[in-house]
């Protein structure tokens, strides 16, 4: 009885010295304004985390599920994957010189934005399927990475990694330092992903879930193995994609997810329809000023990169979804802001 | 300078306490006997935690990943998991009557040892699409969970969670302790294998990489989502399917991986080609009288399940990779053993 008393005690103050520290140190989501969605946060984490409370959750369940295009950075006007896509085709054309005349490697090779802008989805898919496959997966990761350190976006001509959102990046902190363990799922391609996801959000590899296409083992003349990206889709990391490669690669249901467009509903929902505390978390861009405004949230048409239509923002109301308006719930958006 | 200096010496001494903790308290390879293959692990770790040593590997690459079956516990004279699915047969007639007079259904329900020996693999298969297929994923892991509870195996009449080796748990505990972070690569189920992982290894399901079908997102009939375990094969985490599945679920080439059979040989070789020190292991079942001898390691014919192939031995050896002899090696085998 005094045995598991101590025990208790001291799990206790271990799981108190856990959420006590950031608390104590300062405001964990400074960059956030007070109201409905930086309190329901604030109070999901409390109520989580302290131990007695009705809601607490064991530390092994803490786990927090991050959409990344428009919930961690910013997807308009285009997904930066797709740039990354773009500037490898002249790379793809040089090694495949056949692809110069064809469409929509044409197109690309014109560098005519407009006419860029309108290749169909399935010419967009013919390009990443050409870009993104038949390479050595670590080279693959050594160009991503050199394309990022040169890269600059068109509006900031910041590199594409500083166009995070600061008010994100404070949250995946404070839920790292309550015991969460932060995953992104995203749409996006997962080896892209995987490449800036730590530098940029303190998130390993091993926590990203993307669409993935699948590889190859083989060896090389010399004998060492290695693994080719194959023109195979093994996961499509969108809609009910999104719970299914939960499933699969974290293996349990997320305490909280966030999210900003319907490729992330089901995510919500699957996450929102657990037992006992839950949270989903829709963001919404409706900032043209500071980042952009697109979607019925902001009172315009919807888009096809980060679609929203007003039937998802009418669930989310109607099923306590907590809703992040950028332009009243952020005080800053990127930390270049002055 | 003085501030890089210091944030070095910070990080120095952090990087200390976490090698040298487990080191002061006691041996944490206390079930290996000294020899070759001990030290050659102690060596492993000790280079690749020091700071400033040549070896020195930073914590975010520190990955381990080991096998399951026959490398971390019992896999004779039949896989744990095939012992589910026969458990779950007559369950299974129960709800689909038409299946007690088809094949291998009827052999399964007749309860003949021997002529569920003869089933051949494409019967497994049925049976294992039939018994871990078309129900809730959070069910299915309650119904493990129900089974580990009360199955005892034959031999030792104890719960298959004990049939774990010691000197695997303590190497696990030891290499954790180290800063590595710890996976499971299996063959076997993922859903299975996740549901005793954590409780018997210490690896939560996030970390367990194995064999895996789909799963399907829907709605129940009052709107609440679920996933449903579909009879459809997406890794099949055997032989080149376990580098490429590590590849989708880690992102990260092993530093250090674990195995004793022949699907884990494009596994091993993975992890020891890559560049700085790599650790391959390798482990052989010759001890009859506290386990299980079996395969040309011992001296006997090869086997169907844990297949070690003579040239897989050559093969480790001429590559330096860490061959265990489970007789020589390790002082005791199991946790019960007095």
């Amino acid at each position: 009885m005094t045995v598991t008393r101590t025990i208790r005690q001291a799990a206790l103050l271990a799981a108190l010295a856990v959420v006590a520290s950031p608390a104590r140190a300062e405001d964990p989501l400074s960059s956030w304004n007070d109201g409905p969605a930086r309190r329901a946060i604030l109070e999901f984490v409390r109520s989580t985390t302290t131990p007695g409370s009705p809601a607490f959750v064991p530390l092994e369940e803490r786990i927090a599920t991050f959409d990344k295009d428009g919930t961690l950075w910013v997807e308009h006007p285009v997904y930066t994957q797709l740039l990354y896509c773009f500037s490898r085709v002249p790379v793809v054309v040089k090694a495949r010189p056949e692809l110069a005349g064809v469409e929509p490697f044409k197109t690309v090779l014109s560098d005519d934005r407009e006419a860029i802008a309108r290749i169909p989805t399935s010419g967009l898919l013919k390009i990443v399927e050409a870009t993104l496959t038949g390479m050595d997966v670590e080279h693959f990761g050594a160009e991503v990475k050199a394309w990022l350190a040169t890269a600059r976006d068109s509006r900031w001509k910041r590199p594409y990694t500083e166009l995070t959102y600061l008010p994100m990046k404070e949250l995946l902190r404070f839920l790292r330092a309550s015991g969460y363990k932060t995953f992104i799922v995203t749409g996006g391609g997962q080896d892209i992903v995987r490449v800036y996801a730590e530098m940029v959000c303190g998130i390993p590899p091993e926590q990203v879930v993307g669409s993935a296409t699948g590889t190859r083992f083989g060896y090389a003349k010399d004998g060492e193995p290695f693994l080719t990206k194959e023109p195979k889709l093994l996961l499509n990391d969108n809609d009910a994609g999104k719970p299914e490669a939960i499933h699969l690669m974290i293996g349990r249901r997320p305490r909280a997810a966030f999210g900003n467009s319907t490729g992330d509903r089901q995510m919500l929902e699957y996450t929102k329809a657990g037992d006992g505390a839950r949270l989903a978390v829709l963001v919404l861009h409706d900032d043209a000023k500071r980042e952009y405004a697109y979607g019925p949230a902001a009172g315009l048409p919807d888009t096809k990169v980060g679609t929203l239509p007003q039937q998802l923002l009418d669930q989310a109301r109607a099923q306590g979804w907590v809703v992040v308006s950028m332009k009243d719930a952020w005080r800053r958006v990127f930390a270049f802001e002055p």
